[in-house]
């Protein structure tokens, strides 16, 4: 087992881990919000480490489509009517989307009740269970309600992730792909070089990839927490593909899948101004293309337009201007503000002819 | 002009003094959250002095009955409506409940945009303006929902309070009190020795006041910002105070009057318990009647059962035991944890005989 920044722990089986569980809580009443898929396979193994616990449990109907405030309000109606107080902890048992609205409700339930993440994606162990991100859509907009609030704990189980359905496996692995892009060349070679250990689950793979991207993650995090700063680069691929994601009512990718097309525009948009060489893109490309990752959008299911308007809508967006993250080297991005929408335009129209 | 700690300005006329507005703003848009009965007194007088900038106002249909989400909801949508993005500045402009909810729906849009506290009422520049607690009651219960998040800065204008009602100004007082008898016996003493002053909203007596409370405040909220520790001593009064508010609707009493009398009765508890001396309570039941604060309840407006029973709700209770904060000496207070209900019924069904 690894433990990185003294909460986050990376092993195999630690779902029933019950002398880990008891070092990690401070409080004997949990409420384990989950959903129906990943509680018919691991909540019976969870609730026995747990065992000794007063636990409630509640299961949402959660996709991406549907986080939003209606059932950030189902959590906080929970809490209430059991009569949890603020000693309670809140365990977040699933994907991404079961963590940010756990954590969102956990962040404002009595302003504050403890948190414990148990990410059981690719996804979510990599990138969204890291560094306390929470929150919920609202009115049509992803993530527009949230909070920067920490876990207590962190807890990635490589086991669970041999359970994955593989086009959600993949898209985890999108995100894997951007540490490299952005932040780290070094690791980006190695994805380069193991392409076939990441595509056959080997738990030896996955726990350098889980490990080195909470390093990077966490050591951002800890230079910026609320994302005015370095931060910032982990959202490369993100402006795109969140527009796509809202273009799409949030039906017809995995968030995974819409950063890897995300990720293609950006540095495409990045040679096109001559701020990063071809051979980045191609790189890229190429990587994306031998995971099986999608590297063009779907153009029949939603228009143009409707994308460059989501992009006009972001909340990265800085005193009304656009700001993009931007490649400018393998490994290194630049944060790039006031480009007009003409030119996103014609970078979108151009793609989608391609 | 006072600076504390480096963000809280007390002074006379801030309203006007666009200098200090344009040395604290950081963004050229704002939305300034207000009530008609502030606005009509002082919106034109700060919209003038923050000409330059983008304003937009959202006025509020406030009350401490109605501090809930869906007025939060209202500040959400209108951000949204009107494009702001986390580079913008949230103004709240009003008392303690204005604050609340603004600062609350700032910490979450976007998960955190910029908050200007702008308090009107004395409790507020005293209390519920420094520290970062925000929210909204929720299902019928105080302040249920919230979060802990900072304002870049608070303005404190001693002019304002001038327009006070009688009654608010002295349920202002009370917060005031409670500073000296849970944290400053010099300062209570000092209190006892210019009622006619503070009676009379003498400004310089106002001004000693204030910075000093914010500097205690301050102090403690420092030590210990989610209220786990030292800051809970602020909370004396208030397990009580919060009750008579719940059990009579947020309809019967101002905040500060309820906070009155659960001083009292919490005091009353710890001479009963033997934990302080009897002259601590004669000296606060004194000062709370010479500033012509209530001293009792509305015996035939809510029961003594619900009472207790929103006590038994509160959410500074701890791993399901009632958390109180009690006097143990002038300036002093301790946290008393497991205190059976038996005895919180006798104690308040004996205070009503009196």
């Amino acid at each position: 087992m690894h433990i990185i920044n003294g909460n986050v722990y990376v092993g195999t089986n630690l779902l029933k881990n019950s002398e880990l569980f008891t070092d990690i809580l401070t409080s004997s009443r949990l409420l384990i919000i989950t959903d129906q898929y990943i509680s018919d396979l691991y909540l019976p193994m969870l609730l026995s480490a747990l065992a000794g616990h007063r636990i409630d449990t509640l299961i949402l109907p959660t996709s991406e489509a549907n986080k939003n405030w209606v059932l950030v309000e189902k959590i906080l109606a929970t809490l209430t009517q059991l009569q949890h107080d603020r000693s309670s902890t809140v365990i977040s048992l699933g994907g991404g989307v079961i963590g940010d609205l756990a954590g969102f409700a956990a962040a404002i339930y009595m302003r504050g009740t403890n948190w414990l993440q148990i990410p059981t994606t690719l996804l979510a162990q990599v990138d969204a269970a890291i560094g306390g991100k929470t929150g919920c859509n609202y009115l049509g907009q992803k993530n527009l309600l949230g909070c920067f609030y920490q876990p207590k704990a962190v807890v990635s189980d490589l086991a669970v992730l041999q359970t994955l359905s593989e086009r959600e496996y993949l898209a985890g692995l999108a995100e894997v792909v951007k540490y490299g892009i952005a932040c780290d060349a070094v690791f980006f070679n190695w994805l380069e070089e193991h392409v076939l250990l990441l595509k056959n689950r080997d738990l030896a793979a996955l726990e350098y990839v889980i490990v080195r991207c909470c390093e990077i993650k966490l050591k951002l995090v800890a230079l910026d927490e609320t994302d005015r700063g370095p931060r910032l680069a982990l959202n490369f691929g993100h402006t795109f593909g969140h527009a796509l994601e809202a273009a799409s009512m949030f039906e017809l990718y995995l968030h995974g899948e819409a950063v890897a097309i995300g990720m293609l525009l950006a540095t495409r948009l990045a040679v096109k101004l001559n701020l990063v060489m071809p051979e980045v893109l191609n790189r890229l490309h190429n990587l994306l293309q031998r995971l099986a990752l999608p590297l063009q959008w779907q153009q029949n299911s939603h228009k143009l337009s409707e994308v460059v308007d989501c992009m006009a809508a972001d909340k990265k967006k800085h005193a009304g201007q656009l700001r993009l993250i931007l490649p400018c080297a393998l490994g290194e991005v630049r944060v790039i503000q006031g480009l007009d929408f003409k030119c996103l335009e014609e970078l979108i129209e151009d793609y989608a002819s391609t």
